[in-house]
């Protein structure tokens, strides 16, 4: 019956609790920033899931038991949330304000083969922000700058966001002369995964020259903290339109980003994200020292969203792998309850008092359970031990904080713990070990 | 593309916004009782959710569409979450501290035929406390008030919890000599949908006598906001150590729950839960004025929530239908967005000083969006006005309340809005008319 689902997987409560909090940190910045939520069903027609030629084989067809096993499924779970967003606004967009700013947390699904940082079920948290018609490009920095104040508050290793823009790429290809400007972004994009050298052999083989291939991956080279990269760029010679806007643009999001405290943010030339139908931006995110999860965050702006007979809808987002974000977290709280008070009970005929003295101390917020049993004090004790819960009250008027063994007075419709004792708190690795 | 599949419904933001209101509360609920939280994965094993065998056909199997055709699926989507959380404890026993309180709030997917509150996926709120071996019967109080007090605060019609208690039923009808308890609980829990007048006919055709079944019709007539049943029951005149049993438990529960304001318990000797693996306490409970939503809120106690080969593991807990809980809403909060200010722009050349402002109001959590153009102002307003938006800021230092249109000098740092606006509130249906 136990069988653990490889792909699957599941917290204990202790660790539960830390994606929790780091789920309600993102919450409360998208709001902050005035996005609304949305939530999508979990099945898409499979039509709508397959539009996207390449994922097919990943996705988990859904299919009432009780259907004829010869029919074919139409349903499957969703593989990420912007097909669904996409379909959302189409369906509602004469009942929806644009531009329309929403956030999203919800679980996808994919049925690759699972590794580290890679499931089968995993939480994804999107921001997009859509428009009719025109989405005009300060959202771009917007949607890039939220995303950097999320992570900058959440206790992960330092993040950097590495943006780019399709625009130079292409723009930087077509100056050059080369003909497929998007077969070269889709070798280019292999960078991270296989060396230069053969990146090289690959671009000779599409036909392209020595002097060409030397250029495009110089360009890939380019990173840089500012807006320096502009003159790295122009100092390599190349002239085109497209990649003087994709330059403007791109400077834009840099400076606009970059001053939030605590994440790195780069403009990183290298950054192309081959396979997916961006048009301008587009952000990559990895996470010091745990460069081989790849991109927890990734993203960018696609002018073309969704489209019906009357409008053309482009967006701009991001989309953050939150069970990836949580792999090099110690995955502990300071307890595996909500608990920071446990009322003692001094014998069953007056549980009624303690459940009395809780009730008081919830009124005023306090997260608080009563012991299970009228068992000996340092039972008791150990029950709040065990789960990490601070505070013990013992009937009518006497609390102990368990971890220091001091004991006061205390009347249960005044006293308040400390504020940090109100909520358990994440630990870090050091308090761990 | 947009075809709307009936049973899976989607939320506009501003009617996501009272959903959301009302899981946070549930959530506060649960916390501040010490509830710790869980998420299982949305599969199972189909051989884990058949045992129960009247589900088969409402099962969805999960497949992926890479797999060969003629495999048979080996997963299905949970279609609640008692089932899930039992292998999860199972699965985790010797991690988790017993008694172990969890809360857990998910979606749930059924293949029945959707009608007025009744959906193919929808989202449950469950609360249970699970022990080893053995579980006090103080918790099956704690439950029920727990709930009580999650369904108090809520926006919704006057909700009654029905309780009632197997153990009378079923020492009720052992005393009265009847051979098959079960049998004549499956017929008594159908008194909501069939005339006594039936409920006789089919007790009589179960080999019962008259004076039998009416006094099985009798004892199902008993509704108590107090503990005036147990007379009601002793004067029927029927007697068993069960029954004793029951009526001493029910007593206790009715006792324990009916002091919680806004929403009236009652001890409903009508109630049964015939399908279900319930042992002593059972829960429903209806919606005043929506009763034929059928119960919204349904649980018990189970002495065998699951076993392994050491222990057995007792439960007693409550499922909440929120989508159901949801139909008699308006579903409609003041504001479509979390933004109670928008922050104007003069011209594009000076959005840095509105982006400022923004932040200054952000740094003191007071929701915030700046406009998406430097149109003139009157549109500004209505930018604000379409969204619900009760404040715009004129930069650098002047807010107009735009409900009254009174305008004050502010400065950004200090200035906060009134508690009331600071985030969407739902509007009754009074408000909306």
């Amino acid at each position: 019956m136990s069988k653990k689902l490889s792909g699957f997987p599941e917290f204990l409560p202790r660790e539960r609790i830390v994606e929790q909090q780091v789920l309600d940190h993102l919450r409360r910045t998208f709001e902050l920033h005035g996005f609304a939520n949305v939530e999508t069903r979990a099945v898409e027609p499979l039509d709508v899931l397959l539009r996207k030629g390449e994922i097919d084989k990943e996705v988990y067809a859904v299919k009432r038991l009780a259907a004829d096993p010869a029919e074919p499924a139409e349903l499957a779970l969703h593989y990420d949330l912007t097909v669904p967003f996409a379909r959302y606004v189409l369906e509602n967009a004469g009942k929806l304000e644009f531009p329309f700013r929403r956030w999203q947390i919800q679980k996808v699904w994919r049925g690759e083969r699972p590794q580290q940082g890679r499931f089968r079920e995993f939480t994804q948290a999107d921001i997009d922000i859509v428009a009719r018609d025109v989405l005009p490009f300060h959202f771009d920095v917007e949607v890039a700058r939220v995303m950097a104040e999320a992570l900058a508050g959440l206790p992960i290793p330092r993040a950097t966001l590495q943006i780019s823009n399709r625009k130079i790429l292409e723009g930087f290809y077509l100056g050059l002369g080369v003909a497929d400007p998007t077969a070269v972004m889709q070798v280019v994009d292999k960078l991270d995964k296989v060396p230069a050298e053969r990146i090289r052999e690959l671009l000779l083989e599409q036909g392209l020259d020595a002097p060409q291939a030397e250029r495009i991956l110089a360009l890939a080279e380019i990173v840089t903290t500012d807006t320096s990269f502009v003159q790295r760029v122009e100092a390599l010679g190349v002239e085109h339109e497209l990649l003087a806007e994709g330059l403007a643009e791109l400077a834009q999001v840099v400076k606009g980003a970059s001053d939030v405290d605590g994440v790195t943010v780069t403009a990183d030339l290298r950054i192309a994200r081959g396979l997916d139908y961006y048009t301008g931006t587009v952000f990559e995110t990895r996470l010091e020292g745990w460069e081989h999860l790849g991109s927890i965050c990734s993203g960018g702006r696609y002018d073309e969203l969704a489209k019906d007979r009357r409008s053309t809808y482009p967006g701009v987002g991001i989309s953050l792998g939150v069970s990836r974000l949580l792999v090099p977290l110690a995955l502990a709280a300071s307890r595996s309850v909500p608990s920071a008070v446990l009322v003692a009970v001094d014998a069953e005929e007056s549980r009624s008092i303690s459940d009395t003295i809780a009730g008081a101390l919830r009124y005023r917020d306090i997260p608080t359970e009563v012991a299970p049993a009228a068992a000996k004090f340092g039972k008791q004790i150990q029950y709040a031990e065990k789960r990490g819960i601070p505070y013990v009250w013992f009937p009518p008027s006497s609390v102990k904080d368990i971890r220091s063994g001091e004991q006061v007075d205390a009347d249960p419709t005044t006293w308040t713990p400390p504020l940090e004792d109100l909520t358990p708190t994440i630990l870090t690795k050091e308090q761990l070990s």
